[in-house]
């Protein structure tokens, strides 16, 4: 009876034979006190391993269905058979508000997505094509060799030290003043701007943000339970004036999120002049600002523009978190946290009371891709490379989308706005022609920017980028055809 | 003037330069309108690079006080200078009370920490010379030519395929069953049990764990505000007797957190009896299960022991959590949670929102390892190597510790009681002689347990085994004797 099991390949051997005995011990073919054939026997009739057998043997003895006497062999147990269904629990009505939201709130699971063959505007991840996989070996057997095991084992929560002060470095030749600041190691922006939210803010604070901004960003802040008061975006950023007037008249916000460059969505750089009148205007009302050095790396034109954290010195009201995830190896989840030294004590022990430290061994490789010169040599290949795509993005735009306005200086996307037109019925035809772009009302704090698109070149070919816009184009045109 | 500037090497050159000359702005010593010599002029005076002059003068004219006439030169401008202090926040008085929690529960800045030479039992992070590192890299290598860029740039939430797919078998061979179960990959065990507490506990409910149990537990579960209700532990895990008499007349517990194999800390493996009557205990009050894996895999007897979530069968109450990184490469930081389809799915938008995924270099590096058998041999040379020093702990403490109460049945570490001694007391007298363990008071949900001791021996020689828990045992007898 036992020997008429049909193995298949679809789950574990072990397991298929446990269940085909629980289950003729349910039906009752099994009587208590039968004996089982041996292992050996077992073994070869159903054509596995005696040692699956064992397994088998041992885990239905745990569990009481059978028993074995020594000398004698094994046998169908007396007791009570427990039913093989066990407990069943209605997860969707146990888990709490915050779960549904996190899950309400996850665009991954709820937005039209990129399918194989088609023209991707949607991602404003790195292409990888420009990751040097020789250069990234070297350095891992470079640091593996150096450190040994002492990378694999438990590190600090801070994070790898020997990064810490690279970035430290890397931050004072921006202008950082790193006197009483430091730096903690997160899991990329991400996890840094939930660890600073988690630290400063409470449900019901108010945050001032610029709108449209960073949907994770706002999905953050909302998984936080934060009122949320977008700022609207000017031609050189954040609208000061605005500001001014919120800050005057609302109610006092809790921290203010600022994107100073190449601000997703709408690819504006801050200008010097707005950044010194903005930090001025928040500090006056001491408001702490959490600066999102996103893309700062790709400045297509020369000169160089200092993150708010430098111009406020000495003093420590500016929270900054940079990533290189952005533009290098996003699959490694890097980020880091500068500022105040006491804010930064509190936010390690946040983090480590969440996940112990960020990867040492991820930690150490970009250590010495840092080190020795690979990230300089990758920002330089990278800047030519999405400088020409951005140049053939702003072209393209120019010679195919009837837009009202385009902005976008640099980084990986450019921003549009065509008034009149639905950017979500956009983006529905033209997935039927195999294209796809991220519709720019997710970036919006009010509910507003549906006639708004972001569209990202980091991972279409040059040729793509103008069969694309022309589609996109054409796909509007007739939407404006038919108002 | 400015050429009497001495640069040093503590800061960057380009912040000396900069704050150098707004100084000199500052106190009236570089008037409005004056020129500033030439970049070529000032880098050969000051003996730095020119691009570095001209980076200096770039941030000076974004912050306003230089500017620069084509042709004619550099100027001091003629702006109102901003102070270079910035704004100075008080943090500490900004945080939250979740974040002075997070502070004040983070063992690691509170508890005396282990020196250089000293013999140290506090610690049960495994051997890092037992890790393998030709292999490590063999791996690396193997994967990255398979994977490429891939797994350099970004992946999925949930996990890297691969890995859960080779996860599912690994635990379906513990006899776990699969049919509507899923994995989440974590950032180990913390951010494991971090996530499930996220997603169905509410601040104030009640949730039952052993007493004493994992001291990481025991601050997550403070830090999300519960209510803990701590069993008391027997010989064979927990008193289910209590246990049957809280869930009767106690407050309705949202969940039930257990670390059946090699509890952390008394080292108790629970029975298969135990398992058994417990989970049919906590189903029976529809309690969902938080198992912890808890180095499950190092025990020295043959037989193995099924893991409750195997024994819930299609049952879904019961939340698996593993991790390879207690015993395997903590520093990459993997783990992950075996549980519901549909509560998996829920847990993965949480993960999204907190970090996006874990690190796809290092998962993929840990499948590769798994796949071509290193792991199943690493386990093999740890079992062998840990089960001298588990023995040789037995041996000596039993030589040297007049304990009361000794536990622990493999792992890597024992805990004892001694009656009547404060093992605080007995830390500090240790201290001094060089050693180090962990006071057990720590595990104790409900402050107790300050005649108790955990003594990890993982990272310890054998020698260092005799020679530790002789003084241990010394410092003991001496604290009894003055009693």
């Amino acid at each position: 009876m036992i020997f008429d099991l049909k193995l298949n390949d679809k789950t574990s051997k072990k397991l298929q034979i446990e269940d085909y005995i629980k289950k003729l011990i349910n039906e009752g073919l099994l009587q208590s006190g039968e004996k089982l054939p041996s292992t050996r026997e077992m073994g070869l009739m159903l054509k596995v391993s005696r040692n699956t057998i064992i397994k088998v043997y041992e885990t239905l003895c745990d569990e009481g269905f059978i028993s074995t006497t020594k000398g004698k062999g094994t046998f169908i147990s007396g007791k009570k058979i427990r039913s093989n269904t066990g407990q069943h629990l209605k997860w969707g009505s146990i888990i709490n508000d915050y779960t549904k939201k996190a899950e309400n709130l996850d665009i991954i699971k709820h937005e039209m997505r990129s399918k194989k063959g088609m023209i991707s505007f949607d991602s404003i991840s790195p292409d990888k094509n420009l990751f040097d996989l020789e250069e990234f070996k070297r350095d891992f057997l470079n640091i593996l060799s150096l450190e040994g095991n002492n990378i694999l084992n438990y590190g600090y929560a801070k994070g790898y030290k020997p990064l810490i002060d690279c970035l430290k470095k890397y931050m004072s030749d921006k202008g950082i003043d790193f006197e009483n600041k430091d730096i903690l190691i997160t899991n990329g922006f991400t996890e840094g701007f939930d660890i600073v939210l988690s630290s400063i803010t409470e449900p019901g604070d108010k945050i001032i943000c610029e709108n449209p901004t960073h949907n994770t960003a706002i999905k953050l802040m909302k998984l936080h339970d934060l009122n949320i008061t977008g700022i609207a975006m000017e031609e050189d950023g954040i609208n000061a004036f605005e500001l001014e007037k919120e800050l005057k008249e609302g109610r006092p916000p809790k921290a203010a999120y600022l994107i100073p460059s190449y601000h997703n969505p709408t690819g504006i750089v801050m200008s010097s002049q707005k950044r010194l009148s903005v930090l001025k205007l928040l500090n006056n009302y001491k408001v702490p600002i959490i600066e999102d050095g996103f893309n700062e790396e790709l400045r297509y034109s020369n000169s160089t523009i200092t993150p708010i954290a430098a111009l406020n010195g000495r003093g420590n009201s500016v929270i900054y978190i940079g990533s290189f995830s952005k533009i290098l190896f996003p699959g490694m989840r890097i980020g880091w946290i500068a500022a105040d030294k006491e804010l930064i004590s509190y936010l390690e022990s946040i983090k480590r009371s969440r996940n112990i430290h960020t990867s040492f061994l991820d930690q150490a490789i970009l250590y010495e891709y840092l080190m020795v010169g690979n990230f300089d040599k990758y920002v330089k290949k990278a800047k030519k490379y999405y400088k020409e795509k951005y140049e053939l993005a702003i072209k393209y735009a120019n010679l195919y989308i009837p837009y009202t306005k385009l902005s976008g200086e640099g980084g990986l996307h450019i921003f549009i706005e065509v008034k009149g037109v639905n950017s979500r019925k956009v983006m529905k035809e033209c997935y039927k022609k195999g294209v796809i772009f991220t519709p720019g009302d997710i970036f919006f704090t009010n509910n507003s920017g549906e006639d708004t698109f972001r569209l990202s070149f980091s991972r279409v070919s040059k040729e793509e980028i103008e069969r694309g816009f022309k589609i996109i184009g054409d796909t509007i045109k007739e939407s404006l055809r038919r108002i």
